[in-house]
């Protein structure tokens, strides 16, 4: 997407074809900075030190990771070093693991001299998949923003939360692909952006991503959208998710599940565009079955920001002495979501609205 | 209530029975000064530095205002031009006008060499009732904590949204006094407390309080509730409200209205504590009818911590060119609403609830 005009993605290689260069997101939305990798090293460090994010993003990263990797020593046992340093990067990150076999196994068939023309090869075909995935999620959901278009209205207020936009994927993202889209085709959308507590997602990344492309969009403490749908001021919700189950329950950034509600409340459609690769067939009720991550104290205790020097500082909210505590997600049941929207087409949140649209994968899972 | 084992109000008399102090509650929660008010100007700045807030102690201040200047001036014009200089400080605040008007009243009939002990006393009276109403919500409401706690679970979880608590009021608050209650009867209770963007009353004002008082407690991010309602973490919920219309709306801190929503959906009961003095008997349906302030952008793009050097410092959150919309409260339809916890004791969330406790005050208002 754009950036003061000028056309990104979150991944690109060198003008030589050797060296990868990403967007260091840690400084973002107050600083752009942009960071070069020329090692499967410096690769996995990205990813560790989360320079880079986003599953899709993740996984590319590490893909050109074994493509470096590959240029410098495309021996098995070099290869098994570098997989094994990039995997232990993020390890719970299906993405990178999915992405790391994915290369190995096309150069285990490739005599070593050919192995980095094939492994750039793959990688390429990676970042290009990812980028095809969430231009048809874009396509598919500019449809029903357009829709959602009434008359005398003049604006479309779409509402999201967290940042499921270009900065985790490879270009154009999940949540946000529909509305760079429907941007794109002059429709006059407008996006209410949830700031996303703790870690403040959609204030800084949505945000940021929103305005270097020119949308319009308003932020908002998480707390607003039900005041906002009540008064008639959003016509749709679009969200992304984690984690999709066989039944549509979706698992995404912690707030969700109460904008869902309050969405159902007020009759306003809420949809959450997904790649299928969310899919986790194996599961069910996701309030059930999917584990929430806990995470540190410190990100509810704590904020970054930019003082009026300029410099990056971290501020005390609470109190000494108050405990606190960080659920990273929540699961909103399908029977609250309106429909999701996926690379294929958009579907009704169940069992078989799913497999009605990806019954192969089902049965490959 | 306690701070480091000393018991204290929010408004006193100095030990020479002139002087008004009152904690000065800008720092809170990383520095807890108190400030000295020696005349009806000093209460008049209080008030609208916000070195005091919360409709009770804001009339409370001010009735001692009106006390300071009986001392300095006790004429009639002394009196009226107090009286407007004490009105103007926050010029929406209802509970200023009505306890300004209070102190008049009864002066008028005086002398002037009476009116310094009279204007004491009502202000003192003021102040008195007020604990006392607070109080008797304490009480209703802790019964209802009791009976929540089910046996085999160690505590009972309450969930409470921004600072309904006795830095609001003149000791106790409203939907905290049935927490401090049941704490201080032995009952083991334990608050998760919402942050409350984006002014971040539950962070600093609410754990500070209950961190004082030795109440147990957890800091969350305002997206948290939904996530905790549906795996049986929380008992009941208990907030505040500014304003209640007839069938038993609730105007509270923005937010109020989601977390009501996922109480609902998790049948986990949902109470409003409040003293009669806020229901306004003129309004039935509180979305169509109450007007919702809208307050200043920076409050969302800019937050105020402790630093590691210990200095207050304000950091911006947002990027630059991102607006920002700050809507200050919401309103939760009666349906949502569980029980209303008044000074009378508990009733349904409906005109029949109220008026059946609350008779006579419809017919007067």
């Amino acid at each position: 997407m754009r950036i003061d005009g000028r056309d990104f993605r979150t991944i690109w290689l060198d003008e030589g074809g050797r060296d990868v260069w990403v967007i260091d997101q840690r400084r973002l939305p107050h600083r752009f900075e942009t960071l070069r990798l020329t090692s499967a090293e410096a690769a996995a460090a990205a990813i560790a030190d989360m320079a880079v994010r986003g599953a899709p993003l993740i996984g590319a990263t590490a893909a050109y990771g074994m493509a470096l990797a590959a240029g410098e020593d495309a021996s098995d046992a070099g290869l098994e070093h570098a997989a094994a340093m990039l995997q232990a990067a993020r390890p719970t990150a299906v993405n990178l693991r999915w992405a790391v076999e994915r290369i190995r196994r096309k150069l285990s068939g490739a005599a070593p001299s050919e192995r980095r023309q094939a492994a750039y090869a793959e990688a390429a075909l990676i970042a290009d998949e990812d980028v095809a995935v969430c231009e048809s999620i874009g396509e598919h959901g500019r449809a029903l923003i357009e829709a959602a278009k009434t008359p005398g209205k003049a604006r479309v207020d779409v509402l999201t939360h967290c940042n499921a936009g270009w900065l985790c994927a490879v270009d154009w993202g999940t949540a946000l692909a529909p509305i760079y889209k429907a941007h794109r085709a002059g429709i006059p959308v407008h996006v209410w952006v949830d700031e996303t507590r703790p870690r403040n997602q959609g204030a800084s990344l949505t945000a940021w991503e929103l305005g270097r492309e020119g949308v319009p969009h308003t932020v908002i403490a998480d707390n607003t959208g039900g005041h906002l749908m009540q008064h008639g001021q959003v016509d749709l919700c679009i969200v992304g998710t984690d984690r999709t189950t066989r039944q549509g329950d979706v698992c995404n950034k912690i707030g969700t599940y109460l904008k869902a509600l309050a969405a159902k409340d007020n009759g306003v459609p809420f949809y959450v565009a997904l790649p299928a690769s969310t899919v986790d067939w194996r599961l069910r009720d996701g309030v059930a079955e999917i584990p929430i991550e806990e995470r540190g104290a410190e990100e509810v205790t704590h904020i970054c920001g930019l003082d009026d020097e300029g410099q990056l500082r971290t501020v005390r909210l609470t109190p000494e002495g108050s405990d606190a505590a960080n659920y990273g997600f929540d699961v909103t049941p399908a029977r609250l979501v309106t429909g999701l929207i996926t690379e294929r087409g958009v579907c009704p949140a169940s069992e078989a609205g799913l497999t009605g649209l990806f019954g192969g994968e089902e049965r490959a899972a």
